[in-house]
């Protein structure tokens, strides 16, 4: 099936997955919010700020155009980061064909209202149909071809089908499933336990602590993600544990390189700078820990994170301190 | 508590954890069959060829005398490969005073009979009481005195419990569990993905396919370990996921190596000759593949890499069929 497809956010992620939807054999309209961004990308046919050596397809149209994304469209993605979803879904939802699925490939959850984004989705854009895609992929390798696998997630399995058979291709798959929550939950979290990984890389430590953070770090994932109503098999799969995996042990994420910084001494607001671009861990980590107390969960790794994050504690303490828990049994 | 340990095995691993040990206050001897090495360790107070940069404790006794090694011990460390095991604990079983606990740090399956290393022991020594320690725990980083959290475990929680106790330190965790089978077959089986890993590397992919890799290859280790007795959380903890992340994304293990060098191109006997170790996931991927068919489980990483170092297929159309295989759901 060849659909029309409106890619809303031409950051690294949703530029990535405009240029493969479109070698899919789509007709791609890729819309950013900036005029003077779209228009550099126009004048390069490629996306030099953010997905570097990837030219855009002949076929993709660039657009600053809102109207011009949406309109028309047989499935919406929504790549813009969580703090702006609502806004552009509430515009969005306005121009749409009722029906029309969102996909959110953002990993994050919204400031205040501490929803998903496929819960901001649904509330502000009624008529369209909240969907949700992660895994582990990195918009440049994604871009360049390399073999990925992600999750795409809808309550409705038909949904999730069609979905499947639109984005996948010779070098994505996709795996269909109905758990949104999860999906959406492992994608978010995971940026969490990257920053712990980072703090950890800026102290100088090694794989052994690493390893042992990310497998506690899934844990905790899982404990809270189920809490609020997810799958554990999901957190256990692509877009938990294989997404954790690839950001805590890639090439640097943003989300990794900010604790890094932090790590090695640099003040939050200063790395924030130097990094340039938006780390949604930062949001999440506050909101999982706040999620986590509503439900009466530890969730110590987090509490680590937020404590260095607002200057509570510093990073060789909170990290001493998750190192050096007292023994128990380790499903405790 | 300070006690009397033969650590039995004087390779990388023996080597490090009889250092560790010595630093916990125990009274160690480490043991190696090869005089000549034993000499030569002895001569440098340094295992140069294994554990480079790491010098010996003061306390740390070495001999190449089984009886030394193993004599008034109130702990054995099992550090032998396993294709060596069976002969080292039946003598070890003959010299121990009975009731010793024999703590496996071997990370492979016999060949010829398919048995763990505590089963093994179990049947040659029947005096000695069966445990094992796994985790994600890098010889040489454990060493060098980072944190780095292993599991133990015995079938009677009071043996994990106290063996916890005695190997614990500032740098070093151990979680007790009671699901010896879980641990055993995460250390073992991890390696199988490894090698697969290694493939991928040798063949020039990039972590998104990595990290689909481990997720995949954790779900396939789970489902052959709890069709053999193991608790899916043992897998899903430090020496299950733990072990693997560490070993598929740290500094080159052997049998990732192994997998990169026959990725490369190289054949297969030339490879292990460069390797110079043993590479026990040569082995234990063949037993996977055994184990998975005599109890119906598909098992397809371990068979894709099977047919690799038994040069039925390439490496090239070994990963492009398992990253291929038809869209499904993601926990079929």
């Amino acid at each position: 099936v060849s659909v029309k497809v409106g890619v809303l956010g031409a950051g690294s992620w949703g530029t990535s997955l405009a240029v493969l939807l479109c070698r899919h054999g789509h007709d791609v309209r890729l819309w950013g919010h900036d005029p003077a961004h779209v228009e550099r990308l126009e004048a390069a046919r490629e996306n030099r700020g953010d997905l570097p050596g990837v030219a855009l397809p002949q076929g993709l149209r660039l657009t600053a155009d809102l109207a011009e994304g949406v309109e028309g469209a047989s499935l919406l993605v929504g790549a813009v980061p969580s703090a702006f979803t609502r806004e552009v879904a509430l515009r969005a939802g306005r121009l749409a064909t009722p029906g029309t699925p969102w996909l959110s490939a953002a990993k994050g959850i919204e400031r205040g209202t501490h929803e998903r984004m496929t819960e901001v989705v649904a509330e502000v854009a009624p008529a369209l149909v909240p969907a949700a895609l992660s895994g582990p992929s990195f918009a440049q390798e994604v871009a360049e071809g390399q073999p990925t696998a992600v999750v795409v997630a809808a309550a409705h399995a038909e949904v999730a089908r069609w979905l499947q058979a639109v984005v996948s291709g010779p070098t994505f798959r996709a795996y269909a499933s109905v758990d949104v929550i999860g999906v959406e939950l492992g994608g978010a979290f995971k940026n969490v336990v990257a920053i712990a990984a980072g703090l950890l890389g800026g102290l100088g430590l090694g794989h052994d602590p690493l390893a042992a953070l990310v497998t506690r770090g899934l844990h905790e994932m899982t404990r809270v993600a189920v809490a609020l109503g997810a799958d554990p098999r999901t957190l256990a799969g692509l877009s938990g544990l294989g997404d954790l995996v690839l950001t805590c042990t890639g090439p640097l994420s943003r989300n990794r390189r900010l604790g890094e910084m932090i790590g090695a001494g640099r003040p939050l607001a200063e790395s924030l700078a130097a990094l340039g671009h938006v780390a949604e861990g930062v949001g999440t980590t506050e909101r999982m820990v706040e999620l986590g107390r509503r439900h009466g969960l530890p969730a110590p790794i987090a509490e680590a994170v937020a404590g260095v994050l607002r200057g509570a504690t510093t990073p060789r303490a909170a990290i001493d301190a998750l190192m050096t828990r007292s023994l128990k049994e380790e499903h405790e």
